[in-house]
């Protein structure tokens, strides 16, 4: 070769030890996983109406170059001679090998003909499900449901064949690891026991007090600053994130890389800053992982109940809190021009905690809220056994909403038509929002017995030591450990229903 | 496996014929570059400032994932077989198999080792260039220049002996398939000939006519409100497309999500507006492709000359023109609420064609910019064949100033660390500028030939009659014929500076 006296081809001859090579091979997947988060967030907040289906190629690519990746013979062979070669590896690097089979037993356990059937049928069902809620048509969306379930069956089959777990337990897994029914059905049996009459008192004592409407000029712009003030108090960098509007408030991307959406309503202050609250928990989670595993399955978040109870933290327990109000009511009044009576601490809090029988899981309070958590989850499991058929969901649905909420819907808008979770095929998901709530219960209140003060920090907007606590017991720890264990560590306590419910009954039943 | 009648395995059996398993491939490609100017619009446009080292990493891994498809055994056996059952192929079939064993060909010829190499070389002197234009010091930008180049001269030498072609020329291949040094020489020459005068003869004309300056103001808001006007006359199809401010003017994407982006000067209303005239240029090829082969080789832009030559048709030949002050001069005066003498069409029109003797080639008028290219082909072929050391640049540059354009650089940074194209690995890029001016003279002489009344419909802000020749003539063809070929069946004429003359001394020698 002229001009040169390098040798090319030689660089590579030197290989690294297994385990180093599977890191390597799961940094090059973190890197397409990064890759289609830009896209996705790009497509929801920046992409021109026209190029969706330019963009739906570039996903599915990336997504199938990704499962190529990780189902290679390479890496079983990896797995396997890292195994076997185990002993000098440090714990975090036995728990990433742990992480690294299981993704690798996901991915294989689907074959690709079933992903892309799934992504195609999911595709069209997304799209009749949209249509359906514009024409209240349960009867359009169904044919198109019926194809999702199917594969979605065989899908569990799979999954529950290859791990040992039962159908339904495998999709739970694929969300949040380790978690089953039994640990499910146990939260929800507690919860069920208390919930109606807890209910029906804090609505009772509720009646006795009065609301003022919020009145005021909410721009866009206006919000926005707030929410900007709130976040940067909350300790969001904005040198690695961004805040951006869309039709669904959502947090996508990369620690490195996290950016945050959220929708502001022009009538009223608060959605918009929850949404930020919300997805803020989620960034500041991501945030907190471990930096330098970031691009390592044990580096990344222990599964989506952790997931949910970070973003329900900040939105629910911190954001609805006396003391979040008390940080709060200045900045309304800075932000909005706003004074007077309704724009006091008592009549800001009662707005932002009031309890009602509503239709709408998104809408609904933190005390009702998993009772629709319970509808979907008792639903999807006898949809996916084939004991509910699709035709029948909507009477099923309404019933349960009328037995155990007290209200039924008017249409299947405001009924099973709701959520997009089946359509797009996830099912085994909704018990995360629950399950969030209750661990978040349970960290919140463990923050409380280990940060001195905190109510009084979250009044005068400091922030820093309540994330310190978490990210030493939570953030910090990524999926180094299972989610039990977490819990164990962090609160001294396994997983229950019981903070939670103490939390809901001093709340909700002070006088 | 229960629940279900599918066999998931079975799909994939049926094996497509060569042909049509290589444009599947080609696809894949084609979604994979899709993704990558996605994520590199992002960095430049959206990406918050701390997360370039994450989006470096998903870059790199992109662009192997391209590498190790396109030059993996697979494509070059399916090359094999398609060539030989070539005969039932269709003509653009046949165009398309011959770009996708050039693309296999250029790929291959670099081995990945020497890859990686530049681009972490590349990244490094891009860094030490911006570095070293803050401290005014080529001495600073030297070495990494020299590790660059090193890279650059064996690179040059594969893609030479794999393509047989001299190692200067294999570069210019890259980004102007089939265009040779010889064909360079050739117009260079005629140029050379005629511009010296020429120049000089402008520069008396415009003396002697007087140049009132423009005052007013040009906030960023209303130049873009301008823009978009202008490009929605122009046909810029925003359902599929954007425009957003940048450090650098820029277009990325692919047809069917094209972006531009510009930056407004607060200080006049010019720079914004023909840097969005120049990447439209660019984008309504893109987007004038064959829709039919988007996603295949034979569908892309027939090499970086002629994508040149469309943005500097709508930037120079038609935005400089006086039927486009015309219909400027009425926008501009609604948008920035100007009028008077100064604002008249003859004033713009001087302010728009001012010939100068300067020193910076994004700067310069048409008429003295070929020579601006000259002295980077001059000089970029001496240092790649060893004839002219790194640290002898700086008086190579200012030589060739002072000697042929009758100015020299004050220092370095009006000299020779003002572009950014050495540092990056861009040797053989420059000549496109040049012959993308050749082209769009040659282009703009058919076009007046052809479309009756062309001066009139851009004076009454009408370009469909121009868009629809350069679609059927230029854009449309995509990469099925050679750029020779195509400019002999567009215009009736083989490639010559003839045409750019004629152009040039009748605009500016008339009195």
């Amino acid at each position: 070769m002229p001009g040169t006296d390098r040798n090319y081809l030689a660089l590579n001859s030197m290989a690294a030890p297994p385990y180093q090579q599977l890191e390597q091979e799961f940094r090059r997947l973190h890197a397409i996983q990064g890759a289609l988060a830009v896209l996705r967030w790009d497509a929801a907040v920046m992409m021109p109406r026209g190029s969706a289906e330019v963009r739906g190629e570039q996903l599915a690519v990336l997504e199938t170059e990704y499962h190529i990746v990780l189902t290679a013979p390479k890496i079983s062979r990896l797995l396997e001679r890292a195994q076997a070669n185990a002993a000098g590896l440090q714990d975090w690097q036995l728990a990433n090998l742990r992480k690294m089979r299981r993704q690798r037993d996901h991915a294989i356990a689907t074959p690709q003909a079933l992903i892309s059937r799934l992504a195609r049928a999911t595709a069209r069902a997304e799209a009749k499900w949209l249509e359906a809620r514009q024409q209240n048509s349960f009867a359009m969306f169904a044919p198109h449901l019926e194809e999702v379930v199917l594969l979605m069956r065989d899908k569990a089959a799979l999954l529950g064949q290859a791990l040992d777990l039962q159908p339904y337990d495998a999709l739970v897994d694929e969300f949040s690891p380790g978690v089953t029914t039994q640990d499910i059905d146990t939260v929800f049996r507690a919860l069920s026991r208390k919930l109606p009459t807890l209910i029906k008192q804090a609505i009772e004592l509720q009646a006795a007090s009065s609301l003022l409407p919020l009145a005021g000029k909410f721009t866009a712009g206006k919000q926005r600053q707030l929410a900007i003030e709130v976040m940067k108090a909350v300790g969001f960098p904005f040198d690695r994130g961004r805040l951006d509007e869309s039709e669904h408030p959502f947090t996508e991307g990369v620690p490195g890389d996290i950016r945050i959406t959220t929708r502001f309503s022009p009538t009223e202050p608060f959605t918009g800053l929850l949404g930020v609250l919300h997805e803020s928990g989620h960034a500041m989670y991501d945030l907190g992982l471990p930096a330098a595993w970031r691009d390592q399955p044990v580096g990344r978040d222990r599964g989506m109940a952790l997931e949910e109870s970070q973003s329900l933290l900040l939105e629910m327990f911190m954001g609805r809190s006396r003391s979040f109000v008390n940080y709060l009511r200045p900045l309304l009044e800075k932000h909005f021009a706003v004074s007077g009576p309704a724009w006091s601490e008592v009549n800001l809090y009662r707005h932002l905690n009031r309890v009602q029988r509503s239709l709408i899981r998104v809408d609904a309070d933190e005390l009702t809220y998993p009772l629709h958590i319970m509808l979907r989850y008792d639903l999807e499991r006898r949809i996916l056994a084939g004991d509910l058929a699709i035709r029948d969901i909507p009477e099923a649905w309404n019933a349960f909403m009328e037995q155990r909420l007290g209200v039924r819907p008017g249409s299947d808008l405001e009924g099973c038509l709701q959520d997009i979770h089946w359509a797009v095929g996830s099912f085994g998901y909704f018990p995360s929002y629950a399950l969030g709530a209750i661990i978040a219960a349970q960290l919140w209140e463990s923050l409380h017995a280990s940060v001195a003060d905190i109510d009084e920090h979250i009044a005068a907007g400091r922030f820093a030591g309540m994330f310190a606590w978490l990210r030493e017991h939570v953030h910090g720890i990524g999926a180094k450990v299972s989610l039990q264990e977490l819990m164990k560590q962090a609160t001294g306590k396994s997983l229950s229903a019981a903070a939670l419910l103490r939390y809901l009954e001093a709340k909700y039943l002070e006088v």
